[in-house]
């Protein structure tokens, strides 16, 4: 089902390829086959190597799933990253495009490879603190976006740090891996409406009493 | 594992009884031994009746669970619509009960029971309509709450049927059956917070131009 690579590996391979190497193969197995059913030795008989090879490099299949899982969360975080520190954009602008970048990326990313999510559940049950720093650091990015717009007078949030967990939190329907892949789209509001509201939510800031 | 019945059924059982009965056995087994281990021929042995007998009433496992989370499912609603429909107290301050129950209600009945979930994600892949109509009624509940708090002054949200499906929405990770259970308690923000933020989101309702 997965094809050998074309090319055999070059001769000098550094130990660095070798892992990049075994992510990139360990990540359309994952994709394609599923975590449960790949096998360490799937992936060293695709690679030409031998298992002992791969666990010269990782300890389990757990360790690559982390490693691979740990590739994705970074190209995701270094892409909003990216969206936050856009120079002369209004903070709502940025915030409303993160937003937008994680819902597309969530949805490309499962939908249509409906073995993706064991991936992601592996990584759930067994690596909760890969799963769990993730979510710390998206929610820190938003925090700087919203921190900013407080700032600049845009938002009127009072505690950043809590402002920027209950946006995350509140779309977490649009961007969680099963939900994205679960719930049909007809019956959340649009994304749009979404992210208006919870703009409203940001700009009125604390209870005036 | 579940007990047999203290009581032998009465001699004069209605067939409404006997429904009642099956749903309540069927109810504990789906909560114990978990929706996938639980035979038609178990629920009808426990009731000292014969597996076809049980048949009379539900055609199958799949319209057992339909009429079990029916069941569940008519209790939540009529609870959070009583809070809705009580004089004399502020939109805001339903809301709230509504929310903080639809979390206490999820968390008491799937915690702690770690095989509840089957059941309901029978019935989420098995029989959709039944809880999206259950989705759809709570959002109505909340939408004539709004719709009375945008009447009174006390909320400004343009369209409450949007308003409702953001706040339903995004209380997702609060009230949804699997997420209650998988997510830690302390990576979230605290119900309260998240409350208080989407109240200012329907204070504030539509972008002032």
């Amino acid at each position: 089902m997965i094809p050998a690579l074309s090319a055999p590996p070059p001769a000098e391979e550094t130990s660095s390829d070798t892992r990049c190497r075994i992510l990139a193969t360990a990540e359309r197995f994952f994709r394609e086959i599923g975590y449960q059913k790949t096998t360490v030795a799937d992936i060293a008989k695709t690679l030409r190597m031998s298992p002992a090879n791969v666990y010269r490099f990782f300890d389990s299949k757990k360790a690559i799933n982390e490693a691979v899982v740990a590739r994705i969360i970074g190209e995701v975080e270094a892409r909003i990253a990216a969206i936050a520190d856009r120079p002369g954009i209004a903070a709502e602008a940025r915030l409303r495009e993160i937003i937008v970048f994680l819902h597309r990326d969530a949805v490309g990313r499962f939908t249509g490879h409906p073995r993706m999510h064991e991936m992601i559940e592996a990584a759930m049950s067994e690596s909760w603190n890969v799963c769990r720093h993730h979510v710390d650091r998206i929610t820190a990015v938003l925090e700087r976006v919203i921190a900013d717009g407080a700032a600049k007078g845009e938002f009127a949030a009072e505690d950043p740090a809590v402002a920027a967990r209950c946006v995350h939190t509140a779309i977490v329907r649009f961007c969680h891996p099963v939900l994205v892949v679960q719930c049909p789209e007809d019956f959340v509001p649009a994304l749009d409406a979404m992210i208006a509201f919870l703009m409203g939510a940001l700009r009125a800031g604390p209870r005036v009493a």
